[in-house]
C-alpha cells in the first residue's frame, strides 16, 4: 500500500486485526513527505515493517521522458499526471511483496476510481496468479467503515494517531510532475478552485514581473541539460526535472497546462519528418495515452506503442531557448546541429534551388483531377459549393 | 486577386500591359486595411473596376466557428489561421468573376507556398474548367522579375505609386483570426521575433496587473454570446469574434497558442460523451485540419468531415467562465443546463447509488486475463515488464 | 429469453420454480426453427404467454444492410453474423417487456461469452433503470447446475420434455445472415469442422459444376434488386436477401467468407471518392464493427459513426453482375447511371485532355524535396537504403 | 528501364539518336521473358549493354513476406502486385547505374500512371541529386509519337525489330506474386475479362475436381516451409513462393482475390494479442499499404511502420493447414508450439478455472453507466432508439 492518513491507517489496523502480517510500503515519485513520521506512525498502528522506497529516478526516466517523447495527451487536455506514476509504483511494490515473501497485495484505492484498476491490472501482468485485497471492495469493509465517522470512531477505538488539524475537503496526488486534486467542494465544475489549494505553483498574479530566460538540450527527444540565466544547470534526469519545475513554480506555469511537454514540439518541426510525426501523431500520441490512463502499461499494446516512439525519436536532438513569464512558458528559440530538417535556403520565397515554381503547376494540376470532377457533379446535381 | 502591395501592384500593370481587362478585388477578412486606398491606387494602376466585399461574418460562421467545433488544430500546434480564410476569399473571387464575366481567374501568391495551391484547388472546384494566371508561374515573368530591384524599377517605369516607407523584412498575413509573418529575418528558428512585429497582442510584460474576467455561451459548440465584467456584450458573431480579440489583445493572450481555441475544451468535458469524443479527436480533428491546410475545403472528404462534426456537437450548449491574465487565459468554471452529461454525484466518491464498488472487481478481472497471460509468457521467456 | 433448449427450459422452469410469472419470448431473425413447437413447449414448462415475433425485415433493413454500407468486418475476417442480430432481438425483447408490463428481463446466455454482454448493455440504454436477471451468474444457479447431467436430472424431476435425440456436441447461432458453430469438439483449432456441420451451404465439391449468373442493382450503397439468369428477381429486402442466401447455398459460398458483403467493394470503386473512401475505411468500418462486436449498438458512438456512413453512401447507386461457382462468388461487371466517378476515357492512357503528362514531374519534383532529404542524411550517416 | 516491347525499344533507339550512350537493364522478379532473346534484341537496337538482374530473392524476402506480415492490402482489395515489385526494381536500376558511371536514369512508363512516381521517388531517395529522362514527359517526344502508328514507323526506319504476333489490346505487369493487365477493351468496367487473359490461372471451371491438401508453416509472420499432400516441400523462399504460385494456378485460386495474403489471419488469431493487432490493423496496415501504393517505399515513415510491424509479429509462429479447391483456398487447421495464446480450455463454456461468470456483471455495470445516460437523454428528449 501507498500514503498513510486516516483510510490507510484504518486498513492497515484492520488487516492486522485480521491476521495479517503487514509489510508497509510507500513509494517515493516525488511527492512532499515526512517520510520520517510515515514509517514511525505504521510501525505504531501495527505493520510489522515500513518500506520506503526512492523511485524518482525510474519514474523520470522509464515514464515521464517516454511522455514527452510522445507528445502523450488525454483528451486533447489532460497530461496523465496521476497515471504516469502508478506503473513504477505497482512493479516496485510487487518487487517489495517477493522480498518478503508475501502471500497477498493490498492497496487502499476506492472502489470507484480508476487507480484500483491502474494497479491492479499492472500487478496481473507483474505477478500472474497474485491474490489481492482491496478493502474498499469487500462488502464487510464497506459495511463497516460508511463514513468518516466510523474511521475516526475506528480509530479512536484502536489507538490510531489522527492528525488533529482537520482533513482539507478534498484528496490529493502529487508527485513530479503534478499534483491534482479531487472530491468536496471540487466536484462542482462550475466553481473556481480555492487559492490555498495550489502547492506547485504560485499564483500568476504573485510571480515576477521579470520574465526569466533558460534553455533545454534534447537528445533523441529527451531533456538532458537545463541552463537558466542566472547560471543554474542540471544534467542528472531528475535534478533537471526539478529544476524545471522550480522554474514553473516560481513563474506561475501549469496551472491549467504542463506547458513543459510543448517543449518538444518545437524541437520536432525541426528534426523530425513530417509524415513520421503523423504517423506518430495520429497512432502513438493517442494510444500510449490511451494505455497509461487505463491502466494498460504492462500490456503487449504499450511494449508495440512504445518500440515505435523510440524509433520516431531517434533524430529529435538539439537546444530549444525558452523564457517563463507570468505563468506562460514560451519558447524563443530552437536549434539542432545533427538533424535540422530545416533549411533556412529553402524556407525562403527567393530560393529556386531546391525545385522550380513550376512544378507546382503540376502538382496541382493532378490533385485538382478529382476536385473538377466533384465541382462538376455539384453542378449536375445542381447544388453550389 | 487579394491585397496590393508592390508585387500585386506589379502583376496588375504586367497584365494590363499584356492586354488583358482587369477586375481588381478584395476580400475583407478582417485584415486591418485602408480600403479607399486600395482602391484609388489600383484604379491609378490599370484595373478597370476595384471591387472590394466585406466577407468576414461568412468567414466567421462558415470557418472559424466549424474550426472551434473540430478543436482543429495542425501538427498538434498551428491554429490554421491563414488557410481558414482561404476558402471565403477563393469563393467570392469566383463569384466576382462570374458577376463580371471574366474568363480568367489570377492571384499573386508566389510560386512556392502553399496558398496557390489551396486558392487553385478551390477555383477548380467551384467553376470547373476555369482558366487561372499565376505569373509568379510563369517562365517569363519570372525571368523579368528576379528580384526587389526589378520590380522597383518596373514601377518607376510604369508609375506604379509605390509607399515612400521601407517595407517590413518579412510578409504578413492577417484576418480575424490571426496575423502571421514569414520570410526575412524570421527564417532562423533559433531567433526570437522582433517586438514591433506583433500587432494583435500587447506584450504580456505590459499587459495590466489585473486579470480581467468573462464568460462564453455556447450553443451546439458555436460561441453564441460573450458577458465581460465591466459590462460589455456580444452575440453577433463577428462583433462577438472581435470582442474576444480585443480581450486577448490587451491581455497579451495568443503570442503562441490561440487560447480561444481551447475554451471548447472545458465545456466538451461536460457535455460530449467520451467515446464520441474520442472518435471526433482521432477522425475529425486531424481529417478536418489537414483538409484546410491542404487547401481541400472544397472536396468530398470535407463534406464527409464537416457532417461528423455537425453531428457531433448538437449537445455541446453551456457558459464557460473565463479570466484573462498576462498572456493567458484561464478557465474557471463551465456549466450546461441542458446536455450536463456529468455529475456531481457520480463524481463523488462517496455515491454508491449508480454503481457499486464490488462491479469494478469483476471488471478488472475481465481485462486481466489477457494481461495475466503475457505476463506468464514474458516469465516463461526469462523476461522482465 | 430467445430459443428454447435444456438450458433455456431449464432456467424457464427455475424460474417459475422461485415465484415468476414468465413471459416467454422468442425474436425470428430467420433462424430455422418449428415455432408451433417451441410455443407449446414453453407453455408446457410453465411460460404464462409464449410471444414469437418475426423482425426479420427491421434485421435485414436496420442492421444488414448498415453493415454491407460500412463494409463491416470484425479483426479483418469475422463478419459478424450474431452481433448483428442481437440490437434487434435485445430491442424487441424490451418492447414486449413493456408490452406485459414485466418488471424484469432475463436471457439464458452463459457468463463467460459475448452475448450477455450485447444484451444486456442494450437494455441498459433501451431501458434504464430495468432489472436484470441473469442465471447462468447467480451463484445459487451455478451451483445447482454443474454440468449436463444436473439439468437432465432437473428436468426429469420437473417433467420438462427433453428431445430424445442426443443433442450435437457444439452450439449454434444462426440467422438470415450466417450459421455459426462453438463449443466441444471444434475448440481445437487445428482439427477440420465435421462435414455435417454445415447447413447454410452445400459443400463445393458438390455444387453445380456450370456457374451461375446473376445481378445486384444497388441505391445509396443498399441492395435493391437481385435478377437471377433463369428469370428469378427479389426486390423486397428479406426475399432478396433470401434468394442472395439461396444462390450462396446452391453453390457452396460462404464457407469462410461471406462474400455477399463484398460485392459493394466494387462498386464502390465506380461510385466513391476515393478520399472519402480512406476516410470511411479508416475510421467508420473499424468503428462500427467494433461497436457492433462489443455490444455497443445503443451508444451515442454507433450513432455517431452511422451518421457518417449514410452520408458516404449517398451516391453508391449502380448494378453489379454476379457469377456464382463453386465456393465463390465473382463479379463479371459493374455500372452506375448516375454517380459514375470512372471514366473510360481518362483512364485511357492515350488521352491527353483531363491532364498533361508534363504536370507529373512537377507532382514528383514536390513530394521529391523531402525524400532526397532522406537519401542525403542516409548517406551522411553512411546507411544504405 | 525495365521490359522491351515496341515503346521501349523506341526510346532506346531514340536516345541513341540523341547521343546517349545506353546501359539498357531488365530486372528480373519472376516475370515469364526470354532472357536471352530480350539482350539480342536490345544490343541490335543499339545498348552499349543489355543487363539482367535476377532480384527475385530480394524482392519475396525484402517485400513480399513484409507485405504478408502487414496483411497488405489497398482500399480493402488491391494486393499491391505491381506496387510491391517497384522498390526492389528501382533499387537494382540505381546500383546498375552506378556501377557504369552512369549520369542518368531513363525509363519508359506513361505520362499519366502511378509508375513513373514510384520509380523517380525512389531514385530520388537512392540517389539524391540524380538526374532523371521520362520521355513520355518530353514535349518533342510526346509530340513525335502520338500513336501506334508513329512508332511503327520509327521502327521500319530506323530497323527496330518488331514481333510479327500483334500485341493483345491490353498491357500487362506480371511478377511473382500477381499479373495484372490495362488499357484497351479492360477499361470498360462492365465487361468481363476475355477468356486468355489469364495466364497464372486456370479457370476454376477447368481445375481439379478433387481438393487439394497442403500445410504452411510461419516463423514471425513469414512462411518458412510449404508441404504438400504429395510429398513436395520448400523451404527456400523464392521456391517456397512458387510452389504455392503453382498450387495456385492449378486450381485456379486468386483471380480476383489473392487469397495467400489470408493465410496469415487465421494463425494471428491463435498467436496476436487482439490489442496489439488492433493497432498493427487500424496503423501498420493501412499506413504500409499506402505509401507501397502511392511510392513511398524509400521513405522515412515506411521505416517507421515498417519498424511496427516487424515487432508484432515476433511470436506469429505455427502451422497452417491448408485445402485448394475449385478457385478457393480454405484453412483446414492451424496450431502454434511456441506461441498459443488461445486455450481450448478458456475458450470452452464449462472452465471456471480462469475468471469467474461473477466477474461479468461488474464488467458489465461499469460500461453501462455511460449508456444508462444516454438511455435516459434520449427518453427525456422524446426520442427512441
Amino acid at each position: 500500500m501507498n500514503e498513510l492518513g486516516l483510510d490507510t491507517s484504518t486498513i492497515l489496523k484492520w488487516l492486522v486485526n485480521d491476521g495479517y502480517t503487514v509489510v508497509a510500503c510507500n513509494i517515493d515519485v516525488g511527492q512532499e513527505e515526512d517520510w520520517e513520521d510515515v514509517e514511525k506512525k505504521a510501525l505504531a498502528v501495527g505493520a510489522e515493517r515500513m518500506i520506503i522506497r526512492n523511485k524518482q529516478k525510474e519514474f523520470v526516466e522509464d515514464i515521464v521522458f517516454r511522455s514527452i517523447q510522445c507528445n502523450a495527451i488525454y483528451e486533447d487536455r489532460y497530461l496523465l499526471g496521476t497515471s504516469l506514476a502508478r506503473p513504477v509504483i505497482a512493479r516496485e511494490l510487487v518487487s517489495v511483496a517477493k522480498e518478503f515473501n508475501c502471500d497477498f497485495l493490498s492497496h487502499g484505492c476506492t472502489g470507484k476510481g480508476n487507480d484500483q484498476v491502474r494497479f491492479e491490472l499492472a500487478w496481473h501482468a507483474l505477478a500472474p496468479g497474485i491474490k489481492i485485497i482491496a478493502p474498499w471492495r469487500i462488502p464487510e469493509f464497506i459495511a463497516k467503515f460508511q463514513g468518516r465517522a466510523d474511521l475516526l470512531e475506528y480509530a479512536r477505538v484502536n489507538n490510531i494517531p489522527v492528525s488533529s488539524t482537520p482533513k482539507a475537503p478534498w484528496s490529493m496526488d502529487a508527485n513530479l510532475v503534478h499534483c491534482s486534486y479531487e472530491a468536496g467542494i471540487l466536484e462542482d465544475p462550475n466553481r473556481e478552485p480555492p487559492k490555498n489549494l495550489w502547492t506547485m505553483t504560485v499564483d500568476p498574479v504573485d510571480a515576477p514581473d521579470k520574465p526569466y530566460h533558460f534553455s533545454i538540450d534534447f537528445l533523441k527527444g529527451i531533456p538532458v541539460k537545463v541552463t537558466t540565466e542566472d547560471g543554474k544547470e542540471a544534467t542528472e534526469s531528475v535534478e533537471l526535472f526539478k529544476l524545471l519545475n522550480k522554474i514553473g513554480h516560481d513563474n506561475g506555469i501549469g496551472r491549467i497546462d504542463v506547458v513543459e511537454n510543448r517543449f518538444l514540439v518545437d524541437l520536432e518541426g525541426l528534426t523530425l519528418d513530417s509524415k513520421v510525426r503523423e504517423l506518430r501523431d495520429t497512432f502513438v500520441t493517442t494510444a500510449w495515452s490511451r494505455q497509461l490512463y487505463n491502466g494498460m502499461y504492462f500490456s503487449p499494446e504499450r511494449e508495440f506503442a512504445e518500440n515505435s516512439v523510440i524509433f520516431a525519436q531517434d533524430g529529435v536532438n538539439g537546444t530549444v531557448k525558452m523564457m517563463a513569464y507570468k505563468g506562460n512558458a514560451y519558447t524563443v528559440g530552437r536549434s539542432s546541429e545533427t538533424s535540422n530538417l530545416y533549411s533556412e535556403e529553402d524556407a525562403s520565397m527567393d530560393s529556386l534551388d531546391t525545385f522550380s515554381p513550376l512544378d507546382t503547376s503540376g502538382f496541382i494540376a493532378i490533385q485538382a483531377i478529382r476536385l473538377r470532377k466533384y465541382g462538376e457533379a455539384k453542378i449536375a446535381q445542381g447544388k453550389t459549393l
